[in-house]
């Protein structure tokens, strides 16, 4: 899947999502604008959640807010019954004020801060995972005194590599995140927790990388997080009550992706702790899965106008839009492919090849390599899907751009949950000359 | 020159930078933070247009906004006499508004759209730069009726080609910006300029990338603007009254960089382009540089807190700053390699070798894959040089991060120019639920 679900072509060939026309969003709202299809999240929240329980006794899905958290979205994920995990003081700050529920949390990081910690502990977070041993030694003096144990997960390192781009890989030997299995670091840290008596030891975690598109790994991963488990079982009689092999699974962003259905990594993952718990004689543990990109990024569609058009013989042919690495940076990030539509016409009968250029000074702001697409003029609008993760995540101000609006569409009606930047945004945080700003 | 030109170490060993010690800005403010020598500020301004001025008789130096805008930085701008370039109408907003005056500014850019346009004319602004055929067109609708023709120079693309990475190339033929020379383009824009009695045809401008240390690419630039405009005196008459080869000079970001001095890129420009007005007997045009990173670059300097540490025998050791890829993007995104030093003490004696990893979630988050430094612990202070330019600039809320202080120091004095963002700042666009945020 592609587009959001409910995706289509109006009679007269023009794009319509969550039954509302894209064209007239931008009209609305200006360009770029992200829109998310509300349908779309909801069905996949639900989808991670069947899967999982149809494979497993004691499912529970956690949405990875670092793909995009927003007060809108959070509340969405968390009526729809998913848990959240958020990996900064930030993070955690907008959760609370969204009105998610505390319990509900868990708290990622491979560098949490005293602040962070202690932010958390105050608001009486589910879950804190634990990255290294400098977070048990800070742990352990800000939950001294404390009449209740805070409960912890470790982050372990299973040494699992994982065909991906290299800045996704996550659990190999060395990474900046996790506890290393084959270094004995994850045994060592076991041990420090139950010496820890403001911890309560709840279980593992592991997370191989992201936009991965095999499901083996995550086999793999489940398999070391339980053999792990219950070595540790045998060491130190403890029996994990939860188990996470964390998220990563692959979305479409162009036809040429591999098409791995959303519940096939959820039902493996199931059945390979089914067999998993058998094996090592565990009793079922919660079984967390951590989905973000795969609940949000297919939801997500950004819409763009295009500008400047540039022929150069014997070479391509650049059409610039209005948006670019300021909103988007993945494609120079990662050299992350994207595909387009024209909102105006689908993609079929004569078409043209384009390299959709962004707007901001530099040569790697290039959003689309090579994209085919009807015969376009100036203000043409550009709709680019799979935009749902990590774009708006990472949005910047770069050439001072302004960050774009965001809109919720569902049954018809739109809804406008982030408004675009302003001009004054800019000033925000500069402190004012002596004799003040001009007019 | 990797360190701001007031960089001292205290008798004690303790960074002090402007006369202020680090360590205090550090907890007045907090980590991670950005502070800017105003001296190497000043100094760099200084010495482009000396240089320049000393080779050539008609120099004007343009600062790149691009690499950082802030009002503080535009008003010392101002005040050393350098000319501004932006790139968009959120740069040019923050100029007027910081009462940088119009007629010292010009408009940069792929894909200036009709409403950047229009602001730029409003303000009186000095030159626009076009980039292509659209933006002519767009510039005749927006110009009909006015009784003054609007400045404009002509980008260029010159098919030089640079070492340095491939997103920073922009001069050559298979570019998204400018006017190909070779493809004819540059010539009937030429002619389109003429046909339109709202532009008033300047000069001739190219860019041929960034981070450049070789000044020959940048002598090759100025030969064939000078080339191309003889020619069209030769075709139209015309006789150019300013010629821009653009900016692009590299700085150093770790011992390892070549070190070129500034004055050696404004120097070798001038001369060149005092041999090519001879060569084309052009009556001297104004010549025009356009520093941004070589500016402010070397004045920035970030500091962080050391937290976690990780050690993964026969592998490395990873300790994990408080920033990363939100501040500083340019590691992930280029392969930018910097270097560091601790605050408390400088970088002599017995040292170890680290990997310097960011806070964020995701692997490709190392700020520096490696560096030597003498033994240091957690809560100590890192600070990274050469941290001026396209960080800030870039600085996302990835994770939800806030974007850092910005402090400007000298004689011995600091000032907060850019407060941090604050939690509260996160919420800014969104429209709140019906029944409010949780308190």
């Amino acid at each position: 899947m592609l587009w959001p679900d409910t995706t289509e072509r109006s009679p007269d060939g023009a794009l319509v999502i969550g039954g509302v026309a894209v064209a007239d969003l931008a009209a609305e709202y200006g360009t770029p604008l992200y829109l998310f299809d509300v349908a779309t999240i909801r069905a996949r929240c639900r989808l991670h959640k069947q899967a999982l329980g149809s494979a497993y006794e004691r499912p529970k899905v956690t949405y990875a807010g670092k793909a995009w958290v927003a007060p809108a979205l959070l509340q969405l994920i968390r009526d729809e019954g998913l848990n959240l995990d958020v990996v900064s003081g930030g993070e955690l700050y907008v959760a609370l004020r969204s009105g998610f529920p505390a319990d509900r949390i868990a708290f990622h990081g491979n560098n949490k801060s005293p602040d962070e910690l202690q932010m958390a502990l105050d608001a009486g977070i589910g879950e804190i995972i634990i990255d290294n041993f400098d977070e048990i030694r800070l742990l352990d003096e800000l939950t001294r005194g404390r009449s209740t144990p805070v409960t912890v997960l470790l982050r372990l390192n299973p040494g699992i590599d994982v065909h991906t781009h290299d800045y996704r890989k996550t659990g190999i030997v060395d990474s900046k995140f996790g506890l290393g299995i084959s270094t004995g670091d994850a045994e060592r840290a076991v041990q420090a927790v139950l010496d820890t008596p403001g911890l309560y030891l709840r279980g593992y975690h592991a997370h191989i990388g992201s936009q991965i598109f095999e499901v083996e790994p995550f086999i793999e991963t489940v398999d070391t997080l339980f053999e792990f488990a219950g070595t540790m079982r045998d060491r130190f009689g403890i029996v994990p009550e939860e188990i996470s092999p964390g998220g990563g699974f692959g979305v479409r962003y162009e036809e040429g992706d591999p098409d791995v259905a959303l519940t096939a990594y959820a039902e493996q993952i199931g059945r390979a702790a089914t067999l998993a718990a058998e094996r090592w004689d565990l009793p079922s543990p919660v079984l967390t899965t951590e989905p973000g990109r795969s609940i949000v990024g297919p939801a997500g569609v950004a819409v763009y106008t295009l500008g400047a058009r540039k022929v150069i013989p014997g070479v391509r042919t650049y059409v610039s839009v209005d948006g670019g690495m300021a909103d988007n940076i993945r494609p120079p990030l990662y050299g992350a492919v994207y595909t387009a539509e024209l909102v105006g016409k689908p993609s079929v009968g004569e078409m043209e090849w384009l390299t959709i250029a962004g707007k901001y000074c530099e040569s790697g702001d290039v959003l689309i390599e090579r994209v085919a697409l009807p015969p376009s003029r100036y203000g043409d609008l550009l709709a680019v899907p799979a935009a749902g993760a990590y774009c708006l995540a990472m949005a910047s101000n770069y050439n001072l751009a302004l960050r774009p609006a965001v809109v919720f569409v569902e049954h018809g009606t739109a809804r406008l949950v982030q408004r675009r930047e302003r001009f004054e945004d800019l000033l925000a945080r500069d402190i004012a000359p002596e004799d003040g700003y001009r007019t």
